[in-house]
C-alpha cells in the first residue's frame, strides 16, 4: 500500500486507495483528457487529437513505478507522466502527440489531480461523519435523562446528563460537516494557468477553456490560477484538521470514561478486538487509540501546510512540493479516526448503573452547590455558605452522605427546619433533578443539530 | 509591555495594548458587570446588587500584578480577580457581594474576556488589511501593463505584468478579510455555562440571561457553552494564521525582488529605516523581515491551538490554559506583519527600468515558448520544436538575442520567410505583447476584488 | 511583566525576570563592555575608551521602552541600543564614542545577550530539576514495595511497585540534566563575527579578541561565527523541549492517578490552592495543569526553532528574528512546569490503601498471567491456557475473586491438586510477590540515577 | 512502495526500502528469534523451541498485507504478527508454539523492530553525510581565495571567500554526524520489558535475557524498559531534524545563488534533470527543491515526536502509535535531502567570473567599511566617517566606482594625500585583500572539520 506501515495501521483501506499511487496518477490523466476535450471544443486543438488523447487516459496502461522514479530527477511528477502520455498518444497517432498537455504546466496537472483525489477523500469523510453524528444524536436522545458525572480539571464536578454529553460530542461534528462543505466549495477548483499562470499560450481562448475543463471535471472555476496562492486550499486542509481535533476530544472523553476504574463506557468487544488472555480484565479502547493518534499527528500536518505557504513568485521551490506530500496524511489520519470512532460509538457499551455508582461514591458532595443555593434563598448567602462549609466538612470527615448530614442538621435546628421544605431539599440529591437543566438544554440543541444534518447536498457531490 | 522583548520588536504598540494585562482583566470585569446587569433584568439578582457591581468594574482600581501572581496558585486567573471584585463590592455594599459572578464559572469570565479582547484585535487587523489591499489594487491598476519577469522554481520563466503580480498579492488578503468576518461572526460568542456548562444555578432563567449578557456585550449567543468544544474558536485563530501565511508569501516575493542583484522593488527609505553607514549600498527590507518572522512563527501557534483541542470532559486540564496563552501571539505577530507590509507597500519604490533590464538580460529566451507556438501554426509543431531547439541553442552559445537569431534564420530560409509574417514574429519579442494576456486577466480579477472590499460591514463592528 | 498575561500565569517570577526587557538589554550591554575590554587588552582600541564604555554599561541609565520602539524601524534591537550607548559614551568622552561596538555587528550583540540570559535560565532550571529528581528518588525508595496498578492503553494491567513508577519518572529528568549540561557546554558560546562573520575589521587580532571576550563573559569560544548556522543553539533549545515532554509525561500520569475515581495521588492542598466551596470534594491538580500546558506548547516552540534554521547567507531575514522571539518561551514554559511539579511532588499525598483497593477491585484478574505461567510449569502451557480461560471467565461472570475460583478449581480436581502447591499458588495473589521483580529493577536503577545526580559541576556554572 | 506518492518523489529508493512494510515486519521477527535464542541460552525456554522459532523468522513466508489489516482491529501490529508466527511454529512443532514471544509484550517487538530499521536508516544517512561533507571541504579548499559577495538580510553586504562559505556549509554537517552517532549510541537500545516493563514473567532471569538479546541484535542494553519514557528515542529523532534544518540552510543559500539574475552556482545539468524546451534558459534547482521540501516538513515531524511524549502510565494510548507513524518520515525526508544535496554539490557549476561581476556591480561600495577604517587610522574616526558619507553619496549619485571617487578625492586634497598611502588605499578595493581574513579563518576551521570526519567508528556500525 502507498502508505507507511504504521500509517496503514491507523487508517482505512478506502482512504488509502484514494491517495494511492495509481489513483493520483489516474486523476492527473483525467485532467489531461478533460483539458484536451475542452480545447477541442474551443477549437484550440483538433477534435481528433482530443479523441486520441482520451483513448490513453487509463493509468493501467502505464508503468507507475517508473514514472515515480523518473519524477525525482525531473523535479516534477507531471513531467514523466506527460512524457509517457505523449509517447502513447504519438504511437497511436503521431499528429496528436503535439496536442497533449497543450498550454498547461506541471502544476496544473498535479494540483488538479490532487483536487480530484481530495474530492473523493471528502466524500468518504462526509459519509462516515454523517453516520457518526447521527448515531451520537440517537444516543443523546436515549440518554437525555441519564445521570452521569460532569468532570472538570480531571476531577468529578457535578451531575449532568449523558445526553448532554453526547450532544456536546455531536455538535462539533455537525459544524465540521458544514464547514467542510463550504471550504470544499471554494477549494475544489480547477488549476489551469500555464507556465506562469497567465494562460498565455491559449490567448483569448484561455478563460473559456478553463470554464469548460472545470465543468467537465465538476470543479469550481478559479478566479485566477492559484499556483502560489494556496490560501483556499490550505483552509480546506485546516477544516479537516479541526475535525480531527474534535474527534480527539471525543476520544479523550471516551477513553477517560472507559478506564477500568471508571468503566462508564466501553468499546464494543468482538473477534480480534482489543482482548488479552494474559490480562482477561482488559478491553483496550483501540478505536480511541486510533482517533487519539490522529489528533496527535494532524496538528503538525496543519502547521506544515501553513509553514509552506510562502511559495515564491509563480511556482514555489520546495514548499509546494512539501505541501503536496503533507496533504494526504491529513485525510488518511482523519478518516481513520472517524471510522474508528464510528465503530466505537456504534457498538458502545453504556453502563448507566456504574455511572450512578460513580456519582454515589462522592457522597452527595456534587450536590453541594445546589444545596447551597437553595439554603441561600431561605437564610441568605453568607449564612448558607458558612453552614455548607461546616456540613460538607462533616460529611467528608465522617464519610457520610452529604444528604444525610444536611437533613439531620436541618432537623436538629428548629429555625432551619421551619424555614425549609425538607422534600425540596431531599430532591436536590436526586440526580435527575440535578441534571434536568442539562437535559433541557441538550434537547433544544439536538433539534437544531438534526436539522443541520438534513441540510441540502454538499458541493462535493459532483461527479 | 506585556510581551517579550523580541515579540515587541516584531509588532505594533496598538496590538500589544489589546492583549495587555490590564486590558484582558478589564475585559473580564466587563463580563462580570454585563452578567450582573443581565441577571438583574431577569430578576436573578437584585437590581441594586448589579448597580454596586457595575461601580467596581474598572480595572484601574485593582492590583493587577497581585492578581496575576495569585492566579498561579489558584489555578485560574478568574479566581483572584473575582475575589478582588467581590471584596471591593462587599466593602461598598455587603449584601451585594454574594451576587458577584453568580452562577458563572472561571472559564466563563476568562473566555468571554478573551473574546472581547480578540474583537478589538480583529478590528485593528481589519483596518490595516483593508488599507493594504486597497493600496495593492491601486498599484495593480497603475502597473497593469508594466512588464516584469515571472519566476518559477526560483528561476526567471517568462514575462508577465506587474499589475498581475500585485493583483495576485491582493487577492488572498481580500479573501482573508471575508473569511475573518465570517469566522468572527461565529467565534465571537459569549461564554456562559456555569460550573459544568449546564447553567444549572440559574435554572430556567439561564437561556434568557445568556441572551441578555451577549446582547449587552455585542456578542453572538452560543448554541451551548463551548468550554471544551473549541472548534469555532480555533477556526478563527486558523483564519488569522492563513492571513499570516499570505503575508509571508507577499514578503517572500517582495524580498526576492528587492535583492541587490535584482532590485526591482525596494522598501521606502527614511529616518532610521534599514540604513547602514558601513555598508552604504544596503537598504534592508525590514518590513519584509517582520512579515517573514510572523510567517515563520504563526504556523506553530496554529498547531498549538489544534493540538490542545482534546480538552477533557467539561473543563480541560492544561490544554485550555495552553490555548489561552498561545492565542494572543497569533494576533500580535499577524498585526505586526500587516502593519509592516502596509508600510512597505505604501512607500514601495518600483524600478520599472530595472524590470526591463532583467528581462533583457535573458536574451529573449523568455519568449521562446510564444515563438514556438507561432511557428507551429505555420510549419507544424514537430518542425517548430526542432527549429526552436536549434535557434535557442545558437542564441545561448553565441550570446545573442534570440529575436535577432530567429529573424536572421527566417530571412535566410526562403520557405520560412514566405510563410511567416516577420512583423508578427518581431512583435512576440515585445514584452507588452507578451504580458497582454496577464494584464487582461488581472483587470477582470481586480474588479471583483474591489467589489469584495466594498461589501457591507463586519460582524466585528459591534460595540 | 515582559510576558503575556497567560504566560505569566503559567510560569515563575524568576524566569520571567531572566528574559525581562531590561535583563536582556543589560546582557547586551555586558557584551559591549566585555568586547571593549578585550579589544583594549589586544590594543585594538585605547584602554581609556574601554574604561569609558565600561562606565556606561548599566541599563538603568537608558530608556528601555524607547529603545524597543526604535528597534522596529531600525530592524534590529542592537541599533538603537548601540546608538544610545554611543551617545552616553560620547557625552562622557567624545573620543571614546567611536570605539563603541568596534568591529562588531548587531547580531553579535543580540546573540551574545541571549546566550547570557539563557545561561541564567539554565541555572534556574538545573536547580529545580535537581530538587525534583532527588525528591522523586526519595519517594521511590520509600515506596519500593508499595503495590500499585500498572496501566496500559488506559486500562489497569498488572500490579507493579510504586517505587518502580517513581523511578521511571525520575530517570528522564536525570538524563535531561546531563543532556542540558552537555548542550549548554556547546551552545553557550560567544557570538562575534562582525558584519559578515569574518572578523574583517579586527584583522589578525580578531581571534584573540574573540578568546578574550569569551573568557571575560565565561562563554565558550566558537569555531566560527554562528550567525546563520544555528544548529548547536537549536540543539540546546530542543533539549529543553525534551525535558518539557518528560514533565508532561509525569503530569499526565499524576493527573490520571489523581482523578477522583482513582485517587491514588493528590497534589498538596493549602491556602488558595485548587479548592472550591461550591464543589467541596474537588482538589484541582493545578501543578499538573501547569506542566501539561507547557507540554502542550513547547513542541511548537521547538518546531519554530527548526523551521527557522534556513537563515539566508550571512544573516537571515525574518527567520533569525523569529527564532529570537520564540526562544524565551521554551524556558519560561519549562521552568513553570518544573517548579509546579516540584511543588506537587514535594507535598504529594499518597494513598497506598486506595492503591490496594483499586487492585482488589479487579478481582485478582491482574494476577492471571502469573497464575497461567505457574500452571504451565506444572501442566504444560496449552492446558494451562485453556484452564485459565475457563477460570477467568468464571471469575468475571460470577463476580468472584480469581484467587478463590482458582483455589476452588484446584481443590476440586484431584490431578491438579496433587501437582500444584496451593501455598505457592496463593502467593501469586499477593501484590508484594507480584511486584517483587519491579522493586528489584527499580532498586538497581535508582542507585545509578543517584550517582548520575552527583556528577561534577555543569558548564553553566561559570560566572 | 510503502510511502505516499509525493513522499516517494522527494526521497530515495534505499531509504524507502528500510521502512518498507516487509522490512519493518522482518525486523520484528528478528527480535522474536533473538529473544527465543537468548531465553534458550538462559534456560527460560527449551533450546529446541528456539530452533523451531528461528526457522520461521523470514517474513517472506507470511502474508504481510493480511497482518497489517488485522492489526487495525487488534490495536497492535505485533498481535497478528505473533499470532502468525505462533501458528507457523505450531504447525512445525506443536510444543514450540507456546514459547513464542515468551514474557514479551507487543511494544517490545514493535519498538525493537523500529530500532533495527532505524539503525539501517542511520547507516544510509551517515554514508551520504560523510560524502557530502568531504566534497564541501574539498570545494572549500579549492576556493579559499575566491571572492564572492557575503549577503545579509537578503542584501549584498561585503566581500567574503567562497571557501569560507563552503566551510560554513560543511561545519553543521560534521557536527550533525557526531551528534547522530552519540544519540544513536543511546537510543539504539533493546526494548524488552514484558507487559508492564517489569520483566515479571522471566523472574530473575529477566536482566540476563535482556543482555543476551541486546547482544545478539547488536543493540545497547537499556537501563529500564522505555515503553513510555521516550526521551532518548525522541532525542535521536531531533538530531535528524537538526540535520534536515542544516541541509535546508545549505539549499536556501544555494538556490539563492543559483537564481538566474545572480547565477553564481548552478546544479549539474544532465539527462532529464531540470530542463525545459519551452523555457530554454531555465535550469531548475531540483536538488535544492528536494532539500527545501524536507526542511519544510521535518520540523513538524519533530514537533509530533515531542507532542506525543506524554504517554500514559506503562503504555500510551494513541501517542505511542502516533510516534511510530511519524518516525519514518523524519528519515525518509532527510535522506532524500542529503542525497539531493550530495548530487548538487558533486556536480555543482561554480561561476567565479560571475561572482566577481556581481561584486563589481556594487561599484566598490562593499569596501566602504574597510576604507573607512583605514581613513580613521589616519585622520580619526569622526572625520573619516564624515568623509566617507560624502564619498559614498557621490559614488551612488554619479554611478561611479567608489574606488575612483576615493582616489580622486584624496588626490585633490593635499592634506589627505600626504597622510595616506594611495597604494594601500587602492589595495582595499582588491577583493582578495578584502577576503583574506575570511580565508584565514576558513583554513583553520577546515582543518578541524577534516579531523572530526576522521574520528573513529560509529555506534551504528554494529551488525
Amino acid at each position: 500500500m502507498s502508505v507507511s506501515i504504521f500509517d496503514s495501521f491507523l487508517t482505512t483501506s478506502e482512504i488509502i486507495q484514494v491517495f494511492d499511487d495509481e489513483a493520483v496518477l489516474q486523476a492527473m490523466l483525467r485532467f489531461e483528457v478533460a483539458l484536451a476535450n475542452a480545447q477541442a471544443q474551443e477549437g484550440v486543438i483538433p477534435a481528433e487529437a482530443a479523441q486520441v488523447i482520451a483513448r490513453h487516459g487509463d493509468i493501467a496502461a502505464y508503468d507507475v513505478q517508473a514514472i515515480i522514479v523518473a519524477s525525482r530527477r525531473a523535479g516534477s511528477m507531471a513531467i514523466p507522466l506527460v512524457k509517457a502520455l505523449t509517447k502513447a498518444v504519438g504511437d497511436d497517432d503521431k499528429s496528436a502527440a503535439t496536442h497533449v498537455h497543450w498550454g498547461s504546466t506541471s502544476q496544473d496537472v498535479i494540483d488538479t489531480g490532487m483536487v480530484l483525489a481530495t474530492r473523493d477523500a471528502l466524500r468518504l469523510i462526509d459519509t462516515t461523519l454523517l453516520s457518526l453524528a447521527e448515531r451520537l444524536l440517537d444516543l443523546a436522545d436515549q440518554h437525555l435523562h441519564t445521570p452521569v458525572l460532569a468532570r472538570t480539571l480531571m476531577q468529578p464536578a457535578q451531575v449532568t446528563s449523558l445526553g448532554f454529553k453526547f450532544t456536546a460530542w455531536a455538535a462539533p461534528l455537525v459544524r465540521a460537516r458544514r464547514h467542510l462543505k463550504a471550504a470544499a466549495g471554494r477549494a475544489l477548483q480547477l488549476q489551469l494557468g500555464g507556465a506562469v499562470g497567465t494562460l498565455a499560450v491559449m490567448g483569448d481562448k484561455g478563460p473559456a477553456v478553463v470554464r469548460r475543463t472545470a465543468a467537465e471535471l465538476g470543479l469550481a472555476v478559479p478566479d485566477a490560477a492559484w499556483h502560489t496562492q494556496r490560501d483556499e486550499w490550505v483552509r480546506l486542509g485546516l477544516q479537516v484538521a479541526v475535525l480531527a481535533g474534535s474527534l480527539g476530544k471525543l476520544a479523550t472523553d471516551f477513553s477517560l470514561m472507559a478506564q477500568g476504574e471508571i468503566a462508564e463506557l466501553a468499546e464494543p468487544a468482538g473477534a480480534g478486538r482489543g482482548g488479552s488472555t494474559a490480562m482477561p480484565h482488559k478491553r483496550n479502547p483501540v478505536s480511541c487509540m486510533t482517533a487519539l493518534a490522529a489528533a496527535g499527528r494532524v496538528p503538525q500536518r496543519a502547521a506544515a501546510l501553513l509553514a509552506n505557504m510562502g511559495q515564491e513568485h509563480e511556482r514555489g521551490l520546495g514548499n509546494w512540493q512539501a505541501e503536496l506530500a503533507e496533504w494526504p496524511g491529513l485525510f488518511i489520519s482523519t478518516h481513520g479516526a472517524l471510522q474508528a470512532m464510528r465503530e466505537a460509538i456504534e457498538g458502545v457499551h453504556i453502563d448507566t448503573a456504574r455511572m450512578q455508582r460513580n456519582i454515589d461514591a462522592l457522597q452527595g458532595l456534587v450536590y453541594a452547590e445546589a444545596v447551597s443555593i437553595y439554603l441561600a434563598g431561605a437564610i441568605g448567602k453568607p449564612q448558607a455558605h458558612t453552614l455548607m462549609e461546616e456540613l460538607t466538612g462533616r460529611a467528608v470527615s465522617e464519610s457520610r452522605p452529604l444528604g444525610e448530614v444536611v437533613i439531620e442538621a436541618v432537623r436538629r435546628d428548629e429555625q432551619l427546619d421551619s424555614r425549609l421544605d425538607l422534600d425540596a431539599l431531599q430532591a436536590l440529591f436526586d440526580p435527575r433533578v440535578a441534571n434536568a437543566n442539562a437535559a433541557e438544554l441538550a434537547r433544544a440543541q439536538m433539534a437544531s443539530l438534526r436539522q443541520a444534518l438534513n441540510e441540502p447536498g454538499s458541493p462535493t457531490s459532483q461527479p
